[in-house]
């Protein structure tokens, strides 16, 4: 099967950049299964249900989240409820939400892990023992196993791709928002990429407004963000997997730079 | 003109591999100056002058470096004598070495700029601001001018990009040893690139073999690291640049995979 | 004449409590001058105008700040006009407010610096170059100068006591909210001790309800602080200083608890 | 009983200060039984067999540890056999030595938990439910229960104590080498300090030469540290226990200044 990944969705502008390439892209790569990390996509940090839900109608399957999990109050609500929405499995044993799901598409069963990094992160519980602690169930259900590790350091990003080659089907990273060009096919035909990147605002930091984020750094002073507006990026991967084995085939980066119709914004 | 900038060269594969593609690079790409990173060029860590020479020997034309300046202490004895190695400038004055060189070859001159991030880094001076002193001197003799920011956080590292745009010829950053697939120009003419990733072992975790990281970050013990042996991966931009204005006309990743022959290693 | 530095002032119950025990304070020790660290005086975080005036209105006669300093946003409106409140000398230039003042009471000159560490908090400028570059213009006026160091991390602090020594009447540690036993006379005759600690509530974590910051810890939730309620403890230093020189003779702790009265609450 | 609990015991002179006070120490305030932190007795960082016994030798009962627990390598080697030893227990499980210990003395059981905080510090398991699981056991066996928690956050420090009140004898924090003076009891009767400091050279930062630690500061440049000479401080707390049921009816601070006498040394 064909799986995409879409990279953190930033606000608004990163579901209209969905919106506008979705179907092309699933036609196009034959796609089967669409997971995309959501953590951003409400308003640039966190997740409402009327923004799921909206993700969910356009086509996509699963919404991974990161460290923004928490930011809007009202995902404590639902998040319970949602089996499509997994959150890093590292934090505490009790915490609203799953580390884990498998879904069912096509009749053909996926399983998906979100899980943090430690590393310039919060402090949760380590995610390689999280991450084996997930598959010991996943692995009774299917072999087609997607991780998505949300962490800041290229270490440890690198080292959980190592420790899980041949044990899931690929690990991509997610959290700079900056896509990576260190996409492979690891020696036990796990697929790997240090980050996917993210689908939002182009002409920004990380989403947001250049000069507000450089405010920032250069004054150090507390500064309000907002999300950029004008050109999008959308980044993510397809991955061709074998079925049976869940052994990915290929990895492939997909990074498209969609233009604003200025009049009609 | 066109400039080749090498990513962190990682200890003596590293440099193999640089020695194995730079000359066929430089006739392919007419490259007329070669910039590389070489904060980790000696044994994985810091530089010794033996390792410069080599390295100034194949063909390297100016080498910057990163947190692991200082590694290997006899760097203080030779960084104040070599104006072809730049350090970071947002070290405090007075420290050894210099942030900014301006070479000639071709009797064109190249102003290459080297800072450090801040964010989840040592505490040194605002790189912002090192940046724009630096620039003042500088652009009184040439508009072709490189920055290698070394940085971890991608957002810094943008925000630098956005800063300099116009500014100066390319800004590169280095230190994840993780290539990002972000490449552009902007606005104002200025080459971009998050990381342009590293030159060294493949099959690795940033160059280091991949059991001792991950028992590293599984254990939390103290493991001394190894450089990995194998395969080499080698990664770099070339910059095609504006003489006289010193625009960057366009930016073009490297990322060569050089299998090893096992036999001769 | 002597000095009195007060500790961390954490809101409401901070600012009752000392309400309650300044004047008999400043009688008992016959208190020429009284400094208070005020960055949490405002509801916990910052410090308004109107927090400000009942401060000093209270008797205190500056007010030193910390990381919290821009929590409450009017204070951009006021602190560039008022010459009692310095706050960490080392952000950027141009940042509004002063890191040092002058002020005169009973004839003599007393010069307060304020300034933050670097070790797990911002990235601001040294605070090494920031107190040598405040002390030259302090020094043309007075020998009496108490510094207000804003840290974490004990190594810093005792680091910048045994800078200045010889060179300041005072090193006060603030931030933790803890006071240390570690007051003392260095060999030059500046005073010194790692922190005064806090004026707040007493049965709290750094002045916040305990059991909140423990579902924090515990959860790794975004969890809304409170301050808590009923004891409180007064937290500051006295200082004996020689008006000619400058020179600490006496450097003693102030660790009050002051009974809720429930009735009255 | 009356138990000792003496801070962070710095290499040679914070041995020797140990050596010079235990004694009197001992027979003045009737001690049952000798815990210290011995995480830099060392030669100021970790712990050999050589200077483990010398200590135990010397009259100390236990050591804890800390986050210089594996600087010396040969503790691994000796770790497993000497139940005198405890090191933070949130390290991963499989690690050498143990997070709790149990010891007989005078017909009565005292249980001691080492953990560390996370805040600043490596990424280990949550020491607050490392703290939980150890008590399960050691509460099968005695009441009286003294926990070293090793952090440097004032917050988690003091969010520990109210975590253990009623549950512990006392939460004594050790790791910054500064004496808080915030001792108390706790409502439900366990003593708390939030740091009880170093045992070591006092005129120093830590332990270490003033003039290296700002040189660090300062340049930025890398230092080798050395132990500074000369004074000794002695600092640590007696805690006065209920037998039968482990409740602290008081805790007192003990902090000594040993003047050395410079002929002999
Ligand atoms: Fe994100
Ligand atoms: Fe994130
Ligand atoms: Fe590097
Ligand atoms: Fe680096
Ligand atoms: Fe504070
Ligand atoms: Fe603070
Ligand atoms: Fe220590
Ligand atoms: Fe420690």
């Amino acid at each position: 099967m064909d799986i995409l990944f879409i990279g953190d969705i930033v606000g608004r502008p990163g579901r209209k950049a969905v919106k506008g390439v979705l179907n092309d892209l699933k036609s196009n790569y034959k796609i089967d299964f669409v997971i995309a990390n959501g953590e951003n996509a409400a308003g640039g940090t966190g997740l409402t249900k009327k923004v799921a839900i909206e993700l969910f109608n356009m086509g996509i399957d699963c919404l991974t989240m990161g460290n923004h999990v928490w930011d809007k109050k009202e995902i404590f609500d639902f998040i319970n409820e949602e089996h499509r929405i997994v959150r890093p499995g590292n934090y505490p044993e009790g915490t609203p939400g799953c580390g884990s799901t498998i879904l069912l598409k096509n009749n053909k069963k996926i399983g998906i892990i979100n899980v943090s990094g430690r590393v310039f992160m919060d402090t949760l519980d380590c995610p390689f023992k999280t991450v084996e602690r997930e598959l010991i169930n996943i692995k009774k259900h299917t072999n087609i196993i997607i991780v998505d590790f949300h962490a800041e350091a290229t270490s440890e990003k690198v080292a959980m791709a190592w420790f899980l080659d041949g044990k899931v089907t690929a690990v991509l990273g997610t959290h700079t928002h900056v896509q990576t060009a260190d996409e492979r096919i690891l020696p036990r035909d796990t697929a790997y990429i240090t980050d996917v990147g993210m689908t939002g605002p182009y002409n920004s930091v990380l989403g947001i407004k250049a000069d507000l984020v450089l405010k920032k750094f250069i004054t150090q002073l507390p500064v309000s963000f907002k999300l950029a507006a004008g050109d999008k990026i959308f980044n993510g991967v397809v991955l061709n997997v074998d079925d049976k084995t869940g052994k990915a085939r290929e990895i492939k980066r997909i990074n498209l730079l969609i233009k604003s119709d200025e009049e009609k914004e």
